[in-house]
Order: C-alpha cells, then sequence, then structure tokens
C-alpha cells in the first residue's frame, strides 16, 4: 500500500494554520510582557520597565490587525470545518482579548510614571499581592490555550474570586487612606486605578481561558456560570 | 431578453445576511436603552430603570452568542466576497462592542442603585453633561451603522475629545469634593465610576465608528490615528 498524498490545498492550509497560530503565541508572549513589565514598574518603581511597555504598544496594536486579517481570510477562503473553524473563531477572539490586555498594561505603565513623580506617602497596601495573582492568571490561561489544557483553564476561571476578594480588602483600605490623608488623595486614585485595570486584565484571562474551553471541548461556556465548575462574573 | 434567474444558494446568503443584519439592530437597540436607562436611573435616581437594566442583560449576553454564531457560520459556509466579507466581519466587532457596552451600563445601573441608598451631598457634577454625550455618541455610531454614513461615523470620532475635556474637568472637582468632605469618599468614588464607565462607553462607540469606516469604505483606521481627521487614543 501507498502512502496516500495530501492534496497541496490541503498541506497550504494546515502552514497557514499553523502560521496563525504561531503569530497569536507571539502576540501573547509580547503581551504577557508588557502585564509583567507594567506591574514591576509599579512595585518596583522602574521607569525604563514602564517606558518599555509604552514604546511596545505600536508593535501589539500591529499584530493584532494581521493575526485578525489572517483568520479571517482563513475562514472566508477555506471553508475550514469542526475543530479548525473552532481554532480560528478562538484566535479571533483570543487576539481581542490580547489586545485590550496590552492596551491595560499601557494604562498601567503611565499611573506607573505619574507615582513616580512623587514620594509614596501609603505604601502600595496590596499591590503587589494582586499584581502577582492577576499575572499568574494571565499565564495560566496562555499556557491553557498552547497545551490545551482544559484543567488549566478552569483554573484560571477559579482565580477570579480570589483576585475579587483582595480587589474588595484593598478598596476598603484604600477609603480610610485617603481619610486619614486627604492631601494624598491625587496619589490613592492612581493606586485604585492601577487595581482597576489589573482587574480587567484578569476578566480578560478569564475570557481567555473561556474560548480554550470552547477549542478544547467545543462547548460555549461564555454567559453559562453553570457549565463551569465556579460562579462567575459574565463575561466583559 | 428575460430576466435572468438568481441562484437558490445566493438567494439563501442575502436572506441569511439580512437576518444578520436586523438581529444586530435588535442588539443595538437593547444595549442603547440599557445605556440610556442606565444613565438616567443615575441622574434621576430612577430605581426602576436601574433594575430594568439589570434584568435586561440576560438578552444581551443570549443575542450576543446568536450573532455571533450567524456570523461565523456564515463566513465558514458561504465564502463571501468583499463588501459582504467587510460586513460580516464588522458586525462581529461591533457585536462584541455592544455587549461590552452593555455590561459598562449594568455597572452604572449598579453603582445608581448604591447611590439611592445615602443622600447625595454633592451635586452630580457634570455627569449629567457626559451622561448625554455619551449617549449621543452611542447613538451616531449606531446610526452611522444602520445609514452605512461615513460623515456620522466620523463625527462620532471627533467627539472623543470632547469626553476626554469634560472627564478632566470632572476628575479635579471630585478631589477637591474628596479633600473637602472626606466623609463622602465613598459616595464620590461611586461618581467616579460612574464617569469611568461613561468614558468607557464612549470608547466602544468609537470602535464601532471605526468599524463602520472600515465597512463603507474599506479601510481599516483601527490604530491609524493618520487615517482619520481626528487624533484619538488607541482603540480599547
Amino acid at each position: 500500500m501507498g502512502v496516500q498524498p495530501v492534496p497541496t490545498q490541503l498541506r497550504h492550509f494546515d502552514q497557514e494554520l499553523e502560521q496563525l497560530k504561531s503569530k497569536l503565541l507571539a502576540m501573547s508572549a509580547l503581551v504577557e510582557s508588557a502585564v509583567y513589565r507594567s506591574i514591576t514598574a509599579v512595585v518596583q518603581k522602574d521607569r525604563k520597565l514602564a517606558e518599555e511597555v509604552l514604546t511596545n504598544e505600536a508593535r501589539v496594536n500591529q499584530m493584532e490587525l494581521e493575526i485578525d486579517d489572517q483568520a479571517i481570510s482563513l475562514l472566508a477562503l477555506q471553508q475550514p470545518m469542526a475543530g479548525d473553524l473552532r481554532l480560528i473563531t478562538s484566535a479571533l477572539k483570543i487576539n481581542n482579548d490580547l489586545e485590550r490586555m496590552g492596551d491595560l498594561a499601557v494604562n498601567i505603565a503611565q499611573r506607573a510614571l505619574a507615582l513616580m513623580e512623587e514620594p509614596m506617602v501609603q505604601p502600595m497596601i496590596d499591590i503587589p499581592h494582586i499584581g502577582a495573582l492577576v499575572q499568574s492568571m494571565v499565564r495560566k490561561a496562555l499556557d491553557s490555550f498552547v497545551a490545551r489544557d482544559a484543567e488549566l483553564a478552569h483554573s484560571v476561571l477559579a482565580s477570579d474570586d480570589a483576585v475579587d476578594n483582595l480587589r474588595t480588602a484593598f478598596f476598603h483600605e484604600l477609603i480610610s487612606f485617603m481619610q486619614r490623608e486627604p492631601n494624598h488623595i491625587p496619589q490613592a486614585l492612581n493606586l485604585l486605578s492601577i487595581v482597576r485595570n489589573l482587574e480587567r486584565i484578569a476578566d480578560h484571562s478569564t475570557n481567555i481561558a473561556e474560548d480554550v474551553l470552547y477549542y478544547v471541548k467545543g462547548i460555549d461556556v461564555r454567559h453559562h456560570a453553570e457549565a463551569v465548575a465556579v460562579t462567575r462574573e459574565p463575561r466583559g
């Protein structure tokens, strides 16, 4: 029995699909590093890292457009089925979440720069802790996509509650700080904005984990809390 | 000369495209009304309107999934070209922005309910003004899609600066209010959150206007400030 030759058109499709995947991985790496740098810039008051986040934004935006174009042309011209169709539509959604995470990292980097102008009166409260948790959510969400690992994706969804609890505690502490030190309210509001942006990065990691579950299992868990092991807030 | 019959498959495609468009219009109407109700709930302290926004969220989420599915199956199964392809990919993006705007309206409605618990110490500062401006951006963005009106879409992009200016003025006023009245900092933070959510709704209106320009003109103005008449912040 001879080996059945693969039709050229199919091989071409597979190549383009691989290309799409590796572009999305490159985009993930860029955004993960932007999130890491922005958080470290806040915690270590590192101006250089903050500036790198601002500089790299253009690349993230450019990659978003390229991935979008490639995914849409694969969808429109190749009529992919089942698993491939799910991969491409997930890539579109993950790409969008990544770009927004990149924007949020830029917001955080800008706040980091604003905070460098003045001596910190208040310690960072729980920002290093929240930052570390959010960073691990980002990493797990992206790893779950690479490894097609549904269990890891579920663990991202479960972390959302921990972020909510830390955020609530932070919020109460921040209010008493502002009441004690009204002169430092502008500084406190920068800290608040950083935590809000971290929270939104966590939300996007959750979106990505949901897309991974859809891609791996073929079920759509968006807006269906009962389909996952944990109760969580609506997507977005 | 006889009239050329339209192939059945094409007629079917056109019907599905029309269906997609009218679903997206229904989704737009839902979200526009959620934004309207949430803003009015804040300004007029109307509990009923705020609760309606919370109740309607499930419908918005459901419609997002339906529109997504329909757009993706049209893309994957019908191999649309040029204008139709742009319409469908724009529909996907607009759908996503609309769902997020719905979430932001829910956030505002929740803050409106929180503010109803306590007497307002501070007048609303400029919230009614910012709310009216953002609402008009939402309406223009959606109208520009319906009417395929590039000029109207451009006018949405131009409004972004006005929102930024109002937001900055609001922010300064809010800080002095908090410094004068530290006991009312929690109330002030609710107002701040409302304005941040309004600002994000304005950003999504801008995204939609950009998608309309792409759909109408076939050019991608995302991340290319020079392609539009005004300078604006990055998408997202």
